[in-house]
């Protein structure tokens, strides 16, 4: 015999009903984040959600973006959703240039936000959501920037043992992010290459995740930079013909934290052959780490206080129980892929939302890296003179 | 404002209501083929479908599983699941002494079935599901094996360049599947060391998948068989105190198949240091190909007919558009994680009611994996002499 | 000013003038073997060597080679070789088949004795050799098999380690050496294909290398041997037309040792993309090793007593002055190739010579090599039934 | 019977003798020229050389060095090394501050001058011995800088498949060498880690390798730099107890080329983890090319332009007999060390003294290698601003 499934033992925030989610946009990161909520709970034991609606501008698209990613319902006006008593989280997936507005309305409404990163195009738009986050936060209202690589565990593991002094003092850090899909010199002119919508190319684009991650695993702000920007490919065929590409294709640049070390940032989407690949050097007095989004189940970890003779290049297999993250989803070897950091991202949010600890990262993490990032283009037109943050 | 979800422009087979769907068990592989369910939708343009029903033993343990792997109701009693007229496909990940009893039941209700592997713990028990599978399917109803690894991008990658002739013939195939969590001798007794629970150690459990994958990957059967089988830790602690193991710790076997190539086959879950590492090579007379689970993403292939000067051993990132599965998921560089394959699979068994084209791998295939393990042991009791199939 | 270089700080054996050597043999591994007697006392504190002859069938070739490796002489009649006062060392290159009556002639005639492996073709020989090796120890007449990878300092290191129990008590081995010369079909016929000339294929070629490095790495004999052979290509074109290939083109084998551990042997000429890939992975109760000799200054440890949360697989760069046999050559980081090998070979030797310790490899370790690979074609002859050594 | 060895069917350039080399400096650099004076000859078919001469400034330290590496003599004094007619080449090891004297002297006197790198501490030394150098050429006297890192063949086959547009219009190169001998702050202070002495840290010893690197690979010069300097362990405990470090711990550089590539560069002494890590990426419109010194005999290349199914990272074993230097060596697959480089270099100055063809890289090259460090300097002084050359 069968029985209804009974309430859930984990009481959702607030009360007995479940959490209602709205993502605004339904294209790629919509996907993704849709992923996200329909699986949240099935892994993790946070407040139960509700997939209430998917919003975009197109009514036929978004319907049927609803209907398979499993919302209740779609829908084609944002503020509309801001003022419905059934959705307590908004979902920001939308292009840069909206999410200042979006979210700023939607913390004023009450609602928890998740903001795709980068946070905003400008460090003003992005100082206004931070502004209003920290109003938001005194009235009990969470809100994130989606970081999701933060919810790599190979990541957080080295985030974990950095904090931990297993590779010592940090002085060195190379960080790059490479792709290739403009790579081919015909490929296409699109909004991301245009400075109006995108405000940037591969250094908000990319730079984003790295600037994060180093602030992340070092835990220490970004004191100085100095930078370079190169468009290699200057026009591109638009649908009225050759038309100025006005972002970066490639970004450069060396950081120095608050806590000493130096950073060589490279970023690019003409790097040909790669195709996703955030790399990750970390060096130590005691030890050093390196990791490869193409290979997001490992680490390695040079430990050099091991016995001489066996020291060497430990690649870690994160995927046991005890590692972060892990425990919620499969047994060790079990690798998981780049979705997941999605899901483990909206649970992070869930229980900022269940505990009342403020959500990180917070738009205030977001600024930083808006900062840093205007900082190498200021330094890049200076001749790469170091600018100070 | 927003609107209602309408109904699907993709219609469920036979009708316009979903598949609903069953599973029986919910342990690993319950939460496994769960996520599939609940997933398959997003992803694939497949008939819609329902979880309506979780079954396990236990009553509070499977209710509250349901619960957060998204299911309607959960159970405890599988037969009484089969008399209902709103579950189409029943989805067994129940221990393998179970499958027959249940499979052949669930076909006999007019149930579409899909049977974790390995198909049964004995031949005898595979040869009665293979029989009311091919009666089934001249109703119209579906069954399918569970080798999930064949929705490996990469592996159905391989298979299709093998297919095309791209590493000519095949001579000489490596495949081996090694874990390590038997390595520690102090690991307790459990039902998986029991032969009569069991039916088999890593020879059932492990070197099913590679069988599975030779005959996949080279599309023809396995004709001969060399084998023995170690015991390397033959006593363990149980509830009871010290029990011997009755199951084999790892195998070795010597294969040959129809199309004439030779096969290295070894198993182990004493592989110290290798969590879930099938790993696979296949030479053929123009070129090669390796892979590793444990970087399901990467597919490496040396094409001996390329210039001389840049021949090389090239590491494909399985993550285009155009490669097997992945045009439903992400882009490029977006890597998939191991529960993907198990989406995957629920997809191709729904494209099969869909289509009523029959499911492969079929309960035929997962009888003749049976009947080579059947071969490893038998030739293992004759000290390694050659058994024919 | 310039001062003649004054006699060696380190006094050759027996007197005060360099031991000579003599070299028979002046291809492939004559022109390995000279460069490592060229180059012995630059790197070890070993006595003096004088290249003295090297000898070879063409009296114009064998000239040429002489002068290019070094040689103060050649010839072309190694009798009269082991007649002459001035050469102590007599180390032999040629094929197969000669090295029985070669070896014991140079010990009979006091000579010590380096063999190029296999140690010969058939066991009959080897146990001549090994019979007259005994004879000549007791008159203080060293000999040695070239088993050369011995001296790879990854696969030293290795021995060590196990020796050491960092790998607890070892389980599991799987040992490939895996090229692909004869993988294109039109390669053509050569001495080394014939049964006659060649005693075996990739078995004597491939699997003599395998085969001793388990009884290295494991310091413990081969017990029992099951087996297969194949030829994946019967005909080659010879110089008279069609012929056929009367030696085998991989083999496979499984063994087991007398400390309980079961080896999966597979070696080939035939595998696609694999140039001279000598791997091996050894699977022990608290660790494994993995070593690949196209890497063959990485040694990968896993060591499964560290802590949970940074266990991995550490590649060891085994190029530290601590590490055997690097202290002799450049600091660390700086790779040894294949050849330094027989540099290292060549010491090993002379410090025997020199100490009066008995040389290893031994005759009797070649012989024994011979006795596993001859089982090996006998298991193969019974269909892969066991064969007790 | 045995014969003499006849005269060398090679002749000498300029008469039937060989010709005499003499090196300056027996500590490791002098034990890696003479190991390739010793060997040249065996491996290339180049006018015979004789070790004349090995000079240091200790008698019994160069006396014993010159009886290991097989030089027939030794001295202190190198000045009247130069008045030798017996000696044709002067190979100078010393440190660089000695390098002008040196050359220059030699280069007057009428000898054929190796210098090891970098070519001079600074600018002004390397212009001096740039005119030397190009007034000797004048009158058939070769001279050539020791970047041996041009005769690793997989760096040799890069640069042409990149002149042979294999990857397009190279775009973006990442260069670093990354070593970690001074991570530990107990390291002792040396005479390298003065200004005066060693005239820089990283940026001269390791960043003199990378910046000549992409010089070779692009053909192309560099026209500006912006770049920065760090010392992580500015005292270090000497002879006289504590002392502070002059010279830069690590360097970090973006260079642009005339070709209109941008290259980012990152050098380290304190990369703990890394023992020689010379890696070096490039990226060009129609392809890719990785490589990394502590895996020298391997190149990976991505061809954008393969089929798209396959297109992969390429991993390419460097040692067919086709590939650069390769044929003078082993067959497919024994690979080669480190050491190798400096025999092949040997062999290509011996070529440019037989042609009468100008050796690469010339005295010119080096100079141009040590303008961009002292550009990479002078920026570094100017916090991080462009300096252009």
């Amino acid at each position: 015999m069968t029985t209804t499934v009974p309430d859930p033992a984990v009481p959702p925030a607030h009360g007995s009903a479940a959490l209602g989610v709205a993502v605004l946009g339904h294209s790629f990161m919509g996907k993704a984040h849709s992923n996200a909520w329909r699986n949240v709970n099935a892994f993790y034991p946070t407040p139960r959600v509700a997939q209430k609606v998917l919003v975009g501008r197109d009514a036929g698209h978004v319907a049927e973006a609803a209907r398979r990613y499993g919302w209740e319902e779609s829908g084609t006006d944002w503020r509309s959703v801001l003022e419905r008593d059934d959705v307590h989280v908004v979902d920001i997936c939308t292009p840069g240039h909206l999410h200042a507005d979006m979210a700023v309305a939607a913390l004023e409404a009450g609602k928890h936000v998740l903001v795709e990163k980068p946070l905003a195009n400008t460090v003003a738009e992005a100082e206004r959501m931070a502004t209003a986050a920290a109003a938001a936060r005194t009235r009990g209202v969470h809100s994130m920037v989606g970081f999701n690589y933060r919810r790599v565990p190979a990541l957080a593991l080295a985030r974990q043992l950095i904090a931990d002094g297993r590779v010592g003092r940090v002085r060195q850090v190379r960080v790059s992010y490479l792709q290739d899909w403009l790579a081919d010199e015909h490929a296409p002119m699109t909004w991301r290459l245009r400075r109006e919508t995108a405000g940037s190319g591969a250094l908000g684009d990319l730079a984003s995740h790295a600037v994060d991650q180093v602030r992340f695993l070092l835990d220490s702000p970004v004191t100085s930079v100095s930078g370079t920007l190169t468009t290699f490919v200057p026009t591109r065929t638009g649908e009225d013909g050759p038309e100025p590409v006005t972002v970066d294709d490639a970004a450069w640049a060396t950081l120095r934290t608050a806590s000493g070390a130096v950073v060589g940032l490279e970023v690019s989407r003409c790097a040909t052959g790669r195709k996703n690949a955030l790399g990750i050097e970390v060096y130590g007095s005691l030890g050093g780490l390196r990791f490869d989004l193409e290979r997001l189940n490992e680490l390695h970890l040079f430990d050099a206080t091991a016995p001489p003779d066996t020291q060497g290049s430990s690649r870690i297999l994160v995927t046991e129980a005890t590692h972060p993250y892990v425990g919620a989803w499969w047994p060790a070897g079990h690798v998981l892929g780049w979705d997941h950091t999605f899901t483990s991202q909206a649970a992070e949010l869930l229980r900022s939302i269940d505990t009342g600890t403020p959500a990180a990262p917070g738009f205030e993490d977001g600024l930083e890296v808006q900062r840093v990032l205007a900082a190498v283009t200021d330094s890049a037109a200076r001749s790469g003179a170091t600018v100070h943050l």
